[in-house]
């Protein structure tokens, strides 16, 4: 009966293994052999829609990989508002990397805006998989560069775009991304109140 | 005399070279003969205060590394006023990352605050550089990883503080660097006028 349930679980997690052993071969070359031994520092879980994966004030312990759905990281501000700053659909990486790094408190959530399937790591298994492979530092270097480079594009708009022209930007740029999430959320991105995201709509989309 | 020349620059070179191995070595080790190798595929410049890096439509070919002084980047926003989004202080890098990864024109200017001596790569070298030596990788890793954090703090203080309160903060936590950067860039860096910082200034620093 054991034997079985590995099994299932086995088949289970084999497909959602495959597109993290695909999403590094866009970055780097693993081996059969190697990625058996790197999967290993892995678990994975599946997270409701609206489930927390971190907790404002709670010690950021987790690196997660987005198999299948779509997580957001938020903070809640003085005025008691969720402001959302990041998304991450499939193959993305998500954390409160500052927390993450030096196992504090995070002053952030993240939830599952959909129900997702995860990878996840924890900071101790992250550094013994980097010094026993490190191959996986050519991975997460473009992992992090790329995020990064995103980052500062996103100060750029901060300080340049109204947030009417940040909308209407992120609609040419990634339509797919701006229809699969709830318009609130686009909102609490975007700093506005759902009821302005609204006029905004109705004044360009008709 | 050619003789003596090169051993001039070599010895002009050896302490700025010293600054860079240091660094490497916060996160990963060396040895004298990678070092040797490594360190072949950096240039060094000496800038003069005001000398301009790179500039607005001009493709980003390197990337900076801050032995001595001060950089700031910038763009010139919609009303013609440069608004700082970085600054780089000794060992610290500094580009336009999107453009330097993508080999396209950037949106910025990278600009020397104080007279400054710099080390710099260009995006090929710095490709073959990661191949050759796998171990520059990690060092790498570590300065995407470090930045992005930061870029993603930023973000979140963007939206939760008010410019005075960013103000406040860094005086704060980083006295010696408000300091040194001349009052008018700080200005720049928060999007306030210099006339607003001189008020905020006098409210608060008596």
């Amino acid at each position: 009966m054991l034997k079985a349930i590995r099994y299932l679980q086995s088949k289970t997690k084999t497909p959602m293994l495959n597109i993290f052993r695909k999403h590094i071969e866009k970055f780097t070359q693993v081996s059969d052999d190697e990625f058996e031994e790197i999967k290993k520092f892995f678990d994975t879980k599946e997270v409701a829609r609206k489930e927390n994966l971190l907790e404002e004030g709670h010690v950021c312990k987790h690196h997660y990989f987005v198999v299948n759905g779509l997580l957001r990281k938020f903070f809640i501000n003085e005025k008691g508002i969720e402001q959302t700053t990041e998304f991450a659909i499939e193959t993305w990486w998500l954390t409160d990397n500052f927390a993450y790094e030096h196992k504090i408190p995070s002053e952030f959530y993240i939830q599952a805006v959909e129900k997702s399937t995860i990878l996840y790591i924890s900071k101790a298994n992250q550094e013994q998989l980097l010094k026993a492979f490190p191959i996986m530092e050519r991975y997460f270097r473009f992992i992090y560069q790329r995020a990064y480079a995103a980052a500062e594009r996103r100060i750029k708009y901060l300080f340049s775009l109204s947030k009417e022209e940040f909308y209407l930007q992120a609609i040419r740029n990634h339509p797919e991304f701006v229809q699969r999430v709830p318009q609130y959320l686009i909102a609490s991105y975007l700093g506005l109140t759902p009821e302005y995201l609204s006029e905004i709509r109705k004044r360009h989309i008709s």
